[in-house]
């Protein structure tokens, strides 16, 4: 189980351990997981080093402390694939879980020289900001920021941007969404992000930024997101050449 | 220049600002920043408003402070397409950027049972652990921890994985590289990898897990890699259906 004399960390082997009976299901969503004096008893180890492997699965996401309570089994992360261009209301719903909104805010605000360019509109035109919580499952996912030109995407509303926006485009202003980029980073909370997000000051996110385009190359939104990290995580095939 | 009726708050405005004038060039690599205090004059703003976009920034990796000195521009992340699976050693040299490796260790070590079962292998089996940080020129990158089992890849030693693995495993093994799946996430660095990539104490890291499969589909390898979230970031083009 634990090998004293393997050269790979005394934590790392239990890290692992533990992960592996997540994964394959012995400890489930809300479980609580032995205390740090049991898991240094079984297997004849310091607190320390339990506490080392419990940390690295918090961090993680794997597990999460419950303050006086003990250590439980976290839900397992989203895992969104990076194939296909879908919105997030099309995910969640793949994926069986019930998506939905809480609006921030919905305004029209000056284009910053960033937002111009990458619209390919001039410096100052009105551009819709439409700011949202993303949740699924009533969880809060990610913080959402997307900016479209005011004048080429008539008829936006803050009711219409409860649902899916993708789906208003394509159906009712009957635009034809092509290709996007996407720039994917790593950082941390702002202040902001931390209280929307409802988590913990200096936690990781995953920050996306995406630009798309209509089949005919016109610019349609540039959209900033948070995601949290302990919540989302990205994956993707790639194939050599 | 700066709006202070927009609705936009002035930090962002300012911070957008900055942003723009570093990607169009106006403010080059090492370029020192005005002062806080210049900034403030200059947009008659406070000098809070100024740090907290300044901060920002720094978060961010576009800029960085340097004690008793000021604020400069700092190097441009390394943008990694994730279109086709390439190696760390391909992609510096795409770049024109020198690659290099920190050989940290290289051992055989029985298989976790996570190992066990990616590389589809027995637990305990002798797998070779490689761990070396990466380095773009001269700067760490990246710390990349690979497993692959050592009956399968025999002849691999600490002189071969001072260079390109790949290209080893391509053309002195003979194999062909089919695909492979990727995991992207966020995270906080731990005291290792802080040490190794020589970042600050809760700086954000892209951890990556890579699982690797020949052409006929026997694994070949899983790597787990941190990278600097100040140095790098990932870009993928997606279609919609």
């Amino acid at each position: 189980m634990i090998n004293k004399d393997s050269p790979i960390p005394i934590y790392y082997q239990l890290e692992e351990k533990i992960k592996g009976q997540i994964e394959q299901g012995e400890l489930k969503t809300g479980d609580m997981l032995p205390s740090e004096r049991e898991y240094a008893d079984r297997f004849e180890i310091s607190r320390m080093t339990v506490r080392q492997a419990i940390s690295k699965l918090v961090n993680d996401g794997y597990v999460y402390r419950k303050k006086g309570t003990g250590t439980f089994v976290a839900e397992k992360k989203i895992e969104q694939p990076l194939q296909g261009l879908t919105s997030f209301t099309e995910d969640m719903k793949t994926r069986g879980m019930k998506p939905s909104n809480r609006l921030i805010h919905f305004r029209v605000v000056p284009a910053t020289s960033y937002t111009a360019s990458a619209l390919n509109i001039d410096e100052g035109a009105p551009v819709y900001e439409i700011q949202r919580i993303r949740l699924a499952d009533g969880v809060p996912m990610a913080l959402e920021t997307n900016y479209l030109s005011e004048s080429l995407n008539p008829r936006l509303t803050e009711e219409v941007v409860q649902s899916s926006l993708y789906d208003f485009i394509e159906n009712k202003l009957n635009k034809k969404i092509g290709e996007a980029t996407q720039i994917i980073e790593s950082s941390i909370v702002t202040e902001k992000e931390m209280e929307l997000l409802e988590v913990k000051k200096g936690s990781p996110v995953l920050i996306i930024e995406r630009k798309t385009y209509l089949d005919d190359g016109t610019p349609l939104e540039v959209v900033k997101s948070a995601y949290r990290a302990d919540r989302y995580r990205f994956m993707i095939n790639m194939k050599r050449n």
